[in-house]
């Protein structure tokens, strides 16, 4: 069908510039000489206002209508349907944002992004206030130029997380919160802890980036068609078909930093990696959600990565990689040593357990600032309460609170579930694996991690966008999903470390 | 006016597209996977049609019509004449290429390097001919679309070396050829020989990095606003104000491919950095031509790079860095080994003397390809005739022959000559910068750089394209541009050192 065909070469059009934008983005935290980035925004402005104009071209709309009414697209399931929905999500989301709202946003986040900086450096929430307050009335008017059903929450999660609801992520969340508070708190007072300075010994860089490297291809990152570098805040970008690029972080004194950064970086390489290069640059071989990438990435940092059997294979090996700094060191010491848990102040340094309750509170404190129950101003207040509650800790100031994450600064409110619903789906789908492949933990205490990775191309990367995130979670486990499978793996995990 | 400030708009966001299309491309020659080359290309294609479309928009011929008639651009060193006589070239040539010969042109050269780089492995031309045949054809369709007025040549060497014709060309070079085939002669039959082993002993490549990185930076090139990556085949890449990329390569065991490949692309690096940033995009800011541009290279490379004065500043330097390489080596061995000349088959390997014979000769051929005088079947035994006329050598195969350049595999016909026209600007540059900055040799001996490359910022990188190539050399040297200088400056050296 002519219209078809169209339609998927305009959308591939505006898919490969993307594309070219993911090269000058990774470039850019990478390799870009300092005095280049005015220059930069420049191009990557240019390339935003490009592919926007590309995907809400009126022709886009008359292919689409023309296209739907069609018999080609009658099964839900072909590709073609697939695409045709996928592309109309993009389409409808992209023309229904007035022009000049998309350039306020893209102009006042840019501005709120130097202001937080330099308000977490002065840890002055005060300076940051009114951009706070600037950015939530201009995502507000964007939930109502997308429009929703029950919660202006919705508009904004769905750019995230396709489909999903304030209502239903809320109700996940709070089963899961009042058993993880409780594990939390048991762990916390039974008393025990790891030798927590293993990781903090001598780890020299270039060792550490050989030894990720290395970790990285075991589970099966293909460094023929991807690469590894360092930047300030890691990153995985897909570039395209036999590109797909990580970035980590090193510190010579934190082992944890840069290695399971590797890991969590490679899993998010693994889903791109693993789309259909045969449908490249439409919806059918696209990544589906964050909270479905989330998944990949927390599945072998934290499902295989923190887990014994990876270690029975690589201890021995880390042990070679750094002469000498884990000599007096069992390998039980190091397993509870990188299954510490402890409450702390800062999202990004959490532990598996206590990181959910970051999340939380973060999920409701964004909810009320939407609604208008939260003004800006009391952020600060609202934070240090909340915190008090999940963590029952009191942030020494907001640098270490409310002006932490880069988030909301960058207008990206409603990504933060998704990180929760990652955890949530990693542990799902590990169950399953667990049941499906059979033998799982014998195959990685050997250093054999193609079953598990064939598994996940199969099930998670290979449909792409032809099921919808809670659909796909249910069609590959059989069930919608639950708090139970993180629950009872965190259990399984720290109830013997911690004795409780 | 409005019409001016919407062409200048539209050629600027072209220029924007470009220099996207200037990341990619480095991105692909240094840190592309090998596995992302076939999306790569696609990329590539993609930049090259919609940068094509911009510029040739029919609403581009409208403007430049109409400010060509009006007063705006009376006065024509104004930056509005500048820029409305360079953006009227570019569209001009654009515009009366054929779309259908744009795409073929682009299709069989990109298939004849392949295969030219098979041939050259194999040193089979005749799997090469076809191949050449073709390009031919389509560069004389070139030639024919763009026009000209005494020689389809003409057409093509503008695209490189805007005003310049073959004949004007033919003239200066005819005037060189003489009297530096009298010098090479001279050279080669004085008996004496430098010794060569002092540049080839052990120069480790980590510290091969540094020390050309100190040079590009003494000379001039800012590394805030640029980077030096390593790369198969180097080149300079302008991205945008602020970033400027130089790539080169090394060997543990050639110190002058290393360095003097650094000296040479920073001279290019130079003058992009040195281009008027307040006129990125515009023709103002933009450079002039290739035969400039190498200028540039060569001048650091060649007229600086290879002087006492310079090793005077560096020896001591090397004999640092590179611990008992050099230890039995005193200022004049070394001078003598890295000027050294001698008749040899492959021009990039070429001395500053022999290596405008193999421009000449390159010249004169491609010029009887292009007339129909020459059938591309009979390439190797015009090559080697004329091999035989300018350096007394036969070739041993076509490899190290007619094969050795991929220049006419990619259509690249009119390009030879401004590798030898950059010499020949850079010399006479050279005189002139004597002149008017004085002492100059002292202040080199010396390390500093700073009153040259000020000058050469001055006079040849700010004024972009403001005029023409010949004349800018007319303007900043008082002359046309002349083999005499080139000359001068060949003898002053040589002389000496082979005691002619």
């Amino acid at each position: 069908m002519k219209a078809y065909g169209e339609l998927i070469q305009r959308f591939k059009d505006a898919r490969v510039l993307d594309s070219v934008g993911a090269i000058v983005g990774w470039d850019q935290h990478t390799y870009m000489p300092p005095s280049g980035a005015a220059h930069r925004a420049e191009q990557m402005g240019f390339l935003a206002k490009l592919g926007h104009r590309m995907v809400t071209d009126p022709r886009m709309g008359e292919l689409l209508a023309e296209v739907e009414a069609s018999p080609l697209v009658k099964n839900p399931e072909s590709d073609e349907a697939v695409n045709v929905r996928g592309i109309r999500r993009i389409y409808d989301r992209a023309v229904k944002m007035p022009p000049a709202l998309v350039e306020e946003i893209a102009r006042v986040t840019s501005q709120a992004q130097n202001v937080w900086a330099e308000a977490r450096r002065r840890s002055d929430f005060p300076a940051f206030a009114p951009w706070l307050g600037k950015v939530v009335a201009l995502k507000r008017q964007e939930a109502s130029a997308i429009g929703y059903k029950e919660s202006p929450y919705d508009a904004l999660l769905d750019e995230y997380e396709p489909g999903a609801t304030a209502a239903e992520v809320t109700a996940v969340f709070a089963e899961l919160r009042g058993e993880l508070v409780a594990l939390v708190a048991a762990i916390t007072s039974s008393g025990k802890k790891p030798r927590r300075d293993i990781l903090t010994r001598d780890y020299p860089v270039d060792r550490q980036h050989v030894f990720g490297q290395a970790a990285a291809a075991a589970i099966g990152f293909d460094f023929r068609a991807g690469r590894l570098d360092t930047t300030v805040h890691p990153f995985c970008t897909g570039i395209g078909p036999g590109d797909v690029r990580l970035t980590t972080r090193y510190d010579a004194h934190a082992f944890n930093q840069g290695f399971f950064g590797i890991l969590h970086e490679a899993g998010h390489g693994i889903y791109e990696q693993g789309l259909d290069p045969a449908h490249f640059g439409t919806p059918r071989g696209m990544a589906i959600s964050l909270g479905i990438h989330e998944s990949q990435s927390r599945f072998w940092e934290n499902q295989v990565g923190r887990s014994r059997p990876f270690w029975e294979h690589f201890f021995p090996r880390a042990r070679q990689t750094f002469p000498g700094t884990l000599d007096d060191v069992s390998l039980d010491d190091f397993l509870f040593a990188i299954n510490d848990v402890e409450r702390s102040f800062i999202r990004v340094e959490a532990d598996e357990a206590t990181y959910n309750l970051h999340i939380l509170m973060r999920f409701e404190l964004e909810q009320a600032l939407l609604t208008g129950d939260l003004d800006p101003i009391g952020v600060p207040g609202a934070w240090n309460e909340k915190f008090k509650q999940f963590f029952d800790l009191a942030p020494p100031d907001d640098a270490k609170g409310c002006l932490q994450d880069i988030h909301w600064s960058m207008g990206g409110l409603g990504y933060f579930p998704t990180y929760t619903l990652g955890n949530l789906n990693a542990a799902q789908l590990m169950e399953q694996a667990r049941q499906d492949i059979g033998e799982l933990d014998d195959a990685i205490r050997t250093g054999e991690f193609g079953p598990l990775k064939a598994w996940l191309n199969q099930k998670v990367h290979r449909p792409g966008q032809t099921y919808m995130p809670r659909d796909l979670i249910r069609r590959v486990t059989g069930r919608p999903l639950s708090h139970r499978p993180l629950l009872t793996y965190l259990r399984r995990k720290y109830e013997p470390l911690y004795a409780i």
